[in-house]
């Protein structure tokens, strides 16, 4: 199989899910005359949507950028790379919990299950880059062994935050979502370099 | 027409149905205080979605391998195809219904309706693959008649699976969705061939 | 501007429009204990449900057909194929009235609606088809007068169809559908021309 | 990374946040046996759908001019264009805002916030194509310094209707849709250049 139909179709994926975000938004229901506070005590559902945006689409370039240094796909990466799209099509769930429950004792077990959502994406990206990274044979160029040590303690770093956030949910929601907000701002700085999980620097 | 815009048109909607299948857990409501147990009862919705997701990843691997097989395409051929995305798109509904109704007494006709539907996009891949073995001009690389008989009789037990789903659905819900499961992770092992309904070994 | 994004794009808007249709039948809710029947009382979003999904194919194949001709894109041409992506997002609503209001006082309304738009979107298709026959420069080759004289027609004929299916809203909802099945049916039958709304002979 | 799958992926989000819009017309539910007055009264759907799908379909068309010049990608251009697919991805939430509460008090707020996403989706493209236009080594051909001044004010004039219609949007939501569709039908008209937010002309 080819890898360009892989990247089109996961591609897609990635669109169609990003999208789908802004349809908890559209649930909304205010109080008649009380538009403006309804608007307001919404915030919730406009942090984790803009929080899960960004990092929906940091995942998706480093989808590219790995997926730009693979040559072959064999049945595994196929169905290593559908493990990552499935958690990539499940967080319009975990997300809408987490903006609805974001307050009260249920704040908690939503708060959990966003950064364990969040945290099995990065170990399923994980799983497929180091795949690829110990198949030489699916990959343009080699990785060599001193390279794929460095990469994978970056990678493991990357996937660290998500673990405190998930801690973090014990203690507070919003807190959770505070960490996971940072990462993702911390990835769209410019002078970063892409440590997140599974990713690779992208070649430009 | 060329094969490569309907492939195209194709992938796209393999990738809205199959990101569409998260939406059924958004509709997810607890009772507040209790979102703990109220996430763990839901878990018929996790595996009707899981087993369908991968059913879903599969048809599109053998959608794939089907594609790349075939150079051109006439009007049958557009429309077995068109026929087979409509049972792709079909699928989140008695997805939906089968993770509502696996408990009590309507598990057997919506299990029913699931294994059938998945049964007939097993057939509407087979017919269109069938029509193609058959009319080896569409074809980059004719098939020989000694090849297409091990090819169909292998369609013809991929089909089984979801014929007998079908039957296990009057007896219990949760025994026809754990076989399709079953289904499902067997073409994810690596080693195995990609005998599923309607698909040809694909080509690398 | 290429026509390769365009049909790219518009082959997106397509295949979310055709499975968006699918939502309508994710709403059904039927009373506990009577699933089946419940079910087989719903078969109004079947019927509406494969009569549009089918229409939609139509018109994706047929727009295909228009843009394998076309060379060049100019505004107008742009926002004319814009006006028919319109109607084919709009089709999920009408498709949904017409599955609730089948029967009853309110179907002649409904069913109007439908065949409205199905019309709406033939003619939009055609208003587009006719602006590129008109402009030849934007074609790969040219339409003569003669031949543009013989597909007027035939694509005039082409939308009667809908036109006589809004007129017999008036009298019978279901008849209405019936007719607008029939049109899906009759191209999809492989001695058929595709004499569609706006449509050319397909080139191969 | 190349431009064209950044390209793709952009194109998926936009066509998939501009079929949800008909999502809204589909929670339509009127009253039995008064479709037709419920469906005329149904009107801000309409006209909202309108004015946004031609809006986005401006967007998008915009989007191909930029991208039609630019050769090479980084990470901030990367994370300005994810910037705008947040805004565009927002849409449908303001647009059925403001179609549900089109009359009475309440119309406002709903009109300065659909208005202001309107705005912010401009100042987000202006964004990315002043980040473009100063960063010449991105670009295929270099924009000069003159052409860049004479753009950049076009661009700003362009952002003035959306600032303008926010600020009518405390006098009348009407007023302030109807400027928004105002601008839609300028750019729709065939001889006027393309002079929307952030626009460069298209090269052909």
């Amino acid at each position: 199989m080819s890898t360009s139909r892989l990247e089109a179709f996961s591609d897609g994926v990635f669109a169609v899910a990003i999208t789908l975000l802004a349809l908890d938004l559209v649930n909304f229901s205010g109080r008649k005359g009380e538009l403006g506070s309804g608007l307001l005590h919404y915030w919730p559902h406009y942090a984790t949507f803009a929080v899960t945006f960004v990092t929906i689409g940091i995942i998706w370039v480093n989808h590219h950028a790995q997926w730009e240094r693979i040559a072959r796909v064999d049945r595994p990466l196929l169905f290593l790379n559908l493990m990552l799209l499935m958690f990539v099509v499940l967080i319009p769930f975990p997300t809408s919990l987490l903006a609805r429950y974001l307050h009260g004792s249920d704040q908690h077990v939503a708060a959990a299950v966003y950064s364990g959502v969040l945290l099995a994406m990065g170990l399923a990206f994980f799983a497929s880059w180091f795949y690829t990274a110990r198949h030489p044979s699916l990959l343009h160029v080699e990785i060599g062994s001193g390279e794929l040590r460095v990469l994978v303690r970056r990678n493991i770093v990357g996937l660290l935050p998500y673990a405190i956030a998930f801690g973090l949910a014990f203690l507070s929601a919003g807190a959770s979502l505070a960490l996971c907000g940072l990462v993702a701002v911390y990835y769209m700085l410019p002078e970063r370099l892409p440590e997140h999980p599974g990713a690779q620097p992208p070649p430009a």
